[in-house]
């Protein structure tokens, strides 16, 4: 039978060890000065077991992570009608290209990029002050994993809300076109603000579960969303979750997930565990060098990806 | 329990009632004169089983379905390099495309747009006659749906080799890039019968259990590919599958799956069966409407989609 | 002998009798409620003497014609330096759009599509208070015209300010570039001052003269830019000044102008004449219908099109 | 007074010496293998006096400076409607762009990009054999030209044929699109053809005439084209004659031109002369980086741009 912590354990070591490490996110002070040496992993199982290695225990700002939450919590509030104002599409470009908004009247083609998540975040917005909206998006982080102890990094908010011209530029576009209810400021606003979410690897493993398990969250019983949703979040992690590495990411590992600037990755194993790695080095994607390889080989052991027949 | 055969048959009768059945492939006069009336669906378990509705006997052209099969032999002959001449991403472009080919030096997005499929297919011609590659191919797909009886339509293969300029103005631009080891001629015309090859559901559904069960051969026991590699296929099967409608089919149905203009569509659930259904009407990206539809309704009921933690 | 009068007499009634108008401007409420019925046309010599014909002393919103004067400042300011921020090719697209500087690391095509016109814009402004660079353009209108009672219509620019999402994506765009030294806020604040400015037909011809002279300003002998700043200028005018129409305004008129979507058009006959039309309908491309249809007319009759023999 | 052959001889003896020479074409032999040392010039005002300097009589490839002569031609078979087939607007794009085509349904930007001119060419094509064609256009340019020693490099034209697969992606695309009457090889065939027509500067200037002196012939007095058309594929050549470096070579320049990738220019001062100049290193846009310089100082030099004011 499969040691999961052996497993974990010696994924870690190799991760110590690499030379390749990537390079941080240069755009932000915040987290271009994160340490290219860390590195954590976590699993949690449907019963709540946490199995880790490395540095499961500090926080990172999770950054576009964040749009997994946001996207479940506005689909929640507008159902289906959110595909009216973002699709759900790979785009085959990276996360913050604004050709394709105007070769589609400002309709981002999914919600993982910027635009997309800018847009989904946008319709959380409507009708409430950005304090309470954001309020909103991490109350329901804390309670997906768990964990009131989770916070924002103010400093990552300003940091990014003062640089982030290109997400402005995003912004701006889909406004332009009609496709942005409020404010560009105030929408941004939110944004920067739940992409500075701080989170560690076990935390952000716990808040994964109810994408692993039905839509359900395990700890109270109560339906997150329904299990259709759930599985329609996962296709949507799978097929847009890395940008214009996604099909690169589901050919090695071939699990749903998503990954943040920050080095972070929620992965999901249908029914099996949720996932969580970091490691601050990014590929030319932008997403974290160490965990993808950390979930390739996780997901090479274990037989966990998605495509296999083997579990 | 699940009694499939009322399934399909529920699935059946819906497909023929219904009132909007898409359109026929115009381009050529054998595709654009299919019946649109027409729906077939097969389903086959590990043990051999084949539980079918509608007409499952009648042959149709896989066309692009067959890039599949090509795509597992080239990677036969081989092996990891074919990736220096194509990419693994979705396009977020439609089957023709040649946009992407410009802007990244004659390097096709991924094997399952034409652009991919057709360099995939040069590497299986270099060194011999096109009659022996067509050979090869078609001798391939007897085999792994344990069926001698499967032919090539010539009638077809003639008719897309004379009206098929934009894949000839796909394989010029890729031959100037030096993305194409053959004449332009010789490729096509193996492209061309590839994609002529005609099958009925019954016998697709068979040709695709490789896939569905770590790569082997269920009848021989016979390792067609390794299950990393079927595994693999399948991804690329979720992410391309279905040109730049892959991300719709992904979030509706949730299974890898490739779909030809011919109407067909192959769909995997890994470990658990091979599907192929079969209606020639096509929805805006190109792939099968009623198809699609289908394959959402069976993954539903059975909760099969590689998504959901529910089987 | 060409009798000029006569002939701006013919095109006016011409004009006043067309039924295809064209449509105004739609984007801000000051332009779109202008009145399709308008028509007026300037044309000045050398020594001062002007013709008009129509309503030439209508004020209109000159819009993107300021760009040519905003352009000339700053070439004075920075010399070919001014050519590191801002492309001189035509670009093939809309005025307004952003795709080219995505794909060229936010250098735009020419000064005369948005983008290029607010990197202009931004270099005058580097280090001045944005009312002090408003100021200096005014002053400079002004003294090419000859005309002190040249205003800026503050309401246009306010409402511009207020709605143009397109301009701040593109400004913002640029900064994430590093191509846009101030706040977007500022050098947009100065763009839309520039495009406000009002003049009627004569007061722009006027202004038109340096070009159209060697670069010399008739009414005080003094030289407002250099010989082959002044032909350069027209060059670009020639190339660039209609947008993704420049190319059909080159053949059908064959003179340097520049339009603006208020409905106005500059146009140069370098050595003989500087030249004004407005009527406020637009055509397919955001320039004046019957402005184009005049200046077509009156190349026609007098031979000044710079592609012509005849001269 | 202007001593032109003085000035040429300047002209000359600074190209002879100059260090940055450009590159030649590298796709056929023939063109890879030109001399970079060479450079000739010639300018022929209306009553037929020639100027020369440098290697005026040596054959060079006249290349896409032959579109001019195709466009003239079948300008003068199908009048306007020939501007359904293809646009008169720049490109934006480098010389065998195909992105366009794609985005504009196989309707290429203007007639001098290879697009464009194998739409043109299969116009003239149309309803000939092929070697008809070639003569029909060889006796054209003969005749303008007042030589009949011109001719047809066949080693050119074969090796052309032989490599060409982005041309023959180009006219398969528009075959797609029902822009292409002909087969593509008989209408590339022709293309191939009326590219490697050889000439050198003295015949080249000449066959230039009829452009700047109202459409005319020269020594037979006889109407090649209209006033009007003359004037009009100036226009075309100013803003569209260069590819993607057109724009660039208005400001510096400002003559109506067109270049060939053997290194040859033919430039028009309309009502003045017909210059032709030739130097087979090529710079980044591919037009002659020797032969645009010697442009620009024979233009300064004599103020025939005709954006200036001063002639």
């Amino acid at each position: 039978m499969l040691n999961i912590q052996s497993l974990l354990d010696a994924i870690a070591a190799e991760a110590a060890s690499a030379k390749e490490r990537g390079e941080t996110a240069s755009y932000i002070p915040e987290l271009a000065s994160a340490d290219l040496n860390e590195f954590g992993i976590s699993v949690v199982f449907n019963n709540g077991t946490v199995f880790s290695a490395g540095n499961s225990t500090a926080s990172f700002s999770i950054q576009s992570i964040s749009k997994v939450f946001v996207l479940t919590l506005a689909l929640g509030k507008v159902g289906d009608g959110l595909w009216k104002r973002v699709g759900r599409e790979p785009s085959g470009s990276s996360f913050n290209s604004i050709v394709l908004l105007e070769h589609e009247s400002g309709i981002p083609r999914n919600p993982f990029i910027n635009a997309g998540a800018i847009a989904v975040t946008d319709i959380m917005v409507a009708g409430h002050q950005p304090r309470e909206t954001i309020g909103e998006i991490l109350r329901f982080v804390r309670f997906v994993a768990d964990d009131e102890s989770i916070f924002i990094d103010e400093k990552v908010a300003a940091s990014e809300a003062r640089t982030s011209h290109r997400n402005a530029a995003l912004a701006h576009y889909m406004k332009a076109f009609g496709n942005l209810s409020n404010p560009v400021d105030m929408t941004l606003g939110v944004y920067c603000h739940h992409c500075a979410i701080a989170m560690n690897c076990q935390q952000l493993a716990m808040a994964g579960r109810y994408l692993a398990f039905s839509g359900c969250h395990p700890a109270t019983g109560k339906q997150v969303v329904s299990p259709d949703r759930a599985r329609r979040i996962n296709a949507l992690m799978l097929t847009c979750g890395h940008y214009d590495g996604s099909g690169d990411f589901a050919y090695r590992v071939g699990l749903p997930a998503k990954s943040g600037v920050g080095g972070g990755i929620l992965a999901i194993v249908p029914g099996i565990a949720s996932i969580s790695v970091w490691s601050p080095g990014l590929n030319e994607y932008g997403n974290s060098l160490l965990g993808t390889r950390a979930l390739e080989q996780l997901a090479e052991a274990t037989g966990w990806s998605v495509f296999s027949s083997s579990t």
